[in-house]
């Protein structure tokens, strides 16, 4: 294998679309064993052949249909992948009868190795030589492994509501199991998800080999990334910016601090690397970093379900002058500037209402205004409004403000069926922040309208962020075209 | 009046405690008008009388009980409050009328003065030469008024679940309405409100005054502030000095960048000021400054339901290394320091896992440890672990995390016992993070939670950054005490 082969050492095909799967471990019907691991394989819907492996095949005879095998060895039929669940000091052996069987990939999902003190230090320096050897590549140990929506494979061995993610085009490729989708409400936010990776103690498998397969992967449009550590920064930044270049990434990057370094190292026996440096190296690979839990599972919706912005010129409509003020001081925050109005843009507002004009946009007196005149229609100003902004050569992207209570939810479809309207085939980058007095309602509603395309959020301050970070990633992918243009 | 006197000025009781009520304005039955006012101040349990007041008193008769007036002249009986909700150029005159009446208190709750231009201006100054001349106390214009849940007491106009809020300890004062209970899942959540007041354009109570009187408030022990101006620094100042030696007082400044400060001038004709003053100021004054909508929420409540901590000495249980790297992270940024454990604790920690001893303390691979031990009590290791941290001396705070999905819905009770009993009488601060596959179920943990006293959260950095504010604030009010002992 040739480390400057990006495609090469990035193929993981094995690990995401296994012809068959070997599952080696107890087979006792508890959390975390291979009987639960297979379980959950086939809940989530994974359609191939699974092989259990398990000494005590004669016990067992069938599980969940498949026949159990003594050993890797005596497994018959195509099989790519082998999960690993068995105690630590018996997986090198494991491995060794998965590579002479040709298994070309293994997640090894037992704990008790370099986290676990110099013993399984020194086990795991043992699955490394083997992966470098070259006949299979590992990921793990201390891993969750891995998710891919488009075939059902999950390999989480305790159940975590895996059964619940749904498909889409967001892969999270996260350091340790404690950031992943089974740690998330992904099922009632119906999250957008490609694949997930746990990278755990990255015996072999590492981040620069993942992004190099999710760049390469077609069902995988934005890459969400949480990190300790960078194992290999010169691999790692050319995996980034070849990932960069064609899709956006974001980086949660964890062990900041030198207790949070230090908490790292006792886990994962990861060193985190100076925090000035992993943050300009992010940068100049084209990465958007983002600093807490939320951001890292919120950004990609913008960037993931709306078109990139073409500049950071932003409109902001609330229903409150008090959350405009929220919105612009998040605008500047986030690197965005507030747009201001073409002469055409504030004749049309000033037709609805001579009160409009300023950005942000504060339909909320117009909404009195249009309430008292009894309007049928209490989303007239939002509707007039948006067209105009999303029309105005001067406005890049735009958030819109909506209310959710109880009391809204039977115009949830007039609300949906307007936004869809006014925001499809605009080019404009849009999303939506929902508050009010429901958290039903507004669950509700953010279902509603990510369906119809349109990211929503519950932090002003994320929506807004989401966008800078979205402008902010199509001006350095413009960059390079405007380099070639301007030769 | 003597401005120097704090708490004569303060003395805002007919907004919050009237002994009766005149309500002005329109009884069709529409949102926003008289009408519904009235019916929301019933609805949510006000039982003081009640006086419709409307120029075609005859036409309505009686309103839910309460024969119509007039005029404010004309009403008979105590009444210490009047709601204004007519249009701008009437509202003087009734203003006038309410100062002839002797009623003590008006919230204008109409629109349509200083943030509508120069007419609207000249009126409000109309407004703040009547407060001046000392007949009567102006909340607003441009307001929903007053929240007082000990007595039902919501003058909020449109109905926005007003009656789901729920008495507690933190008041809530905002400049503008669109930062206010009625528009957060305040009811869900079972946020514990004393009293509310939306300032609105401030033609005469302001933030000084709401402090002073929420300064003496028995309801209240935390206050939450959200402010777009300080109208009289020195006044703000002296008053939040005078609440902050008392209780705690969060501040969500906005209007920080230009942008935003733009923004304010013309929705409420504030002028926000320098933002780096401003946050010396506020610092110096003891208050604790947020950034975002959310921690505007989330942070009283670890300040109202738990002991102040002794220091800045904290400690984190996590089910995973992962999340123990997150927190450590935030602990720093929050100004916490990751307690190391004495010796007794290292000893005691011992006894339950040899891989127990650091802070962050990850006891994910215990609890592995006794699944596999089939122990019937799967929160053995937090049962075991929790006590040691809290009594060792050198740890001031602690936050726990827990994992909830819709299987281990059926656990919570014992949990909830588990984390009250180890946490109730200890003197240390504590507050909990929830994270999980179901949204249901994290609120409805969290709701458990917070009914035995331990405030939850959804953002693990709002926790702990929650924790540091606390510690903070807790440094503040020592120092003077300290200072006294030295003397």
């Amino acid at each position: 294998m040739n480390g400057n082969q990006p495609q090469g050492r990035g193929d993981l095909r094995a690990f995401f679309e296994p012809r068959g799967v070997a599952v080696a471990g107890s087979l006792r019907e508890m959390p975390g064993t291979a009987f639960w691991a297979i379980r959950n394989l086939r809940q989530c819907g994974y359609a191939g052949p699974v092989y259990p492996i398990n000494p005590e095949a004669e016990k067992y005879g069938r599980v969940f249909g498949s026949r159990v095998c003594r050993r890797v060895a005596d497994v018959e039929g195509q099989v790519d992948l082998a999960l690993v669940l068995t105690p630590p000091g018996t997986v090198p052996e494991i491995l060794e009868a998965c590579v002479v069987r040709g298994i070309k990939g293994a997640v090894v999902l037992s704990e008790g190795f370099a986290e676990a003190g110099e013993k399984g230090a020194a086990l795991q320096s043992h699955l490394s030589d083997l992966a470098r050897g070259g006949g299979i590549r590992i990921l793990g140990p201390n891993t969750f492994g891995v998710v891919n929506t488009a075939n059902g494979l999950a390999t989480i061995p305790p159940y975590l509501d895996q059964d619940r993610i749904c498909r889409g085009g967001v892969a999270v490729c996260s350091q340790t199991g404690s950031v992943g989708p089974h740690q998330n409400p992904v099922g009632d936010w119906a999250y957008p998800l490609s694949k997930m990776c746990d990278l755990g103690n990255k015996c072999d498998v590492d981040e620069a080999d993942v992004l190099d397969f999710l760049a390469c992967d077609p069902e995988t449009e934005v890459v969400a990334l949480h990190l300790e550590d960078i194992r290999d920064g010169r691999r790692f930044l050319r995996a980034a910016r070849n990932l960069t270049s064609r899709k956006p990434l974001v980086v949660f990057k964890t062990g900041r601090s030198e207790e949070g370094a230090r908490a790292s190292a006792s886990h994962t026996g990861a060193v985190s690397g100076e925090d000035r440096i992993c943050e300009a190296a992010l940068r100049q690979a084209g990465a958007l970093a983002v600093k807490t839990w939320r951001e890292l599972w919120e950004v990609p919706k913008t960037l993931l379900l709306q078109p990139l912005p073409r500049g950071n010129r932003m409109a902001v409509i609330t229903f409150t002058g008090g959350q405009g003020v929220i919105a612009a001081d998040a605008a500047v925050a986030a690197g965005l500037s507030l747009a201001g109005f073409s002469p055409e843009s504030l004749r049309g507002l000033a037709r609805i209402s001579p009160r409009l004009g300023n950005n942000p946009v504060d339909i909320g007196p117009v909404m009195s205004d249009s309430r008292s005149q009894s309007s049928t229609n209490p989303f007239l100003a939002l509707e007039n409004t948006l067209p105009i902004l999303l029309a105005d050569a001067g406005v890049d992207c735009v958030t819109v403000t909506l209310y959710a209570g109880r009391q809204i939810v039977p115009l949830f479809p007039v609300i949906v069926d307007l936004l869809e309207k006014s925001t499809r085939g605009t080019g404009k980058t849009v999303n939506v922040w929902i508050y009010g007095t429901s958290l039903s309602a507004i669950s509700e509603l953010a279902l509603q309208l990510q369906n119809r395309g349109l990211p929503c959020y519950t932090d002003l301050e994320i929506a807004i962020g989401s966008l800078g970070l979205a402008a902010r990633y199509a001006a350095a992918r413009r960059r390079p075209e405007e380099q070639i243009a301007a030769g």
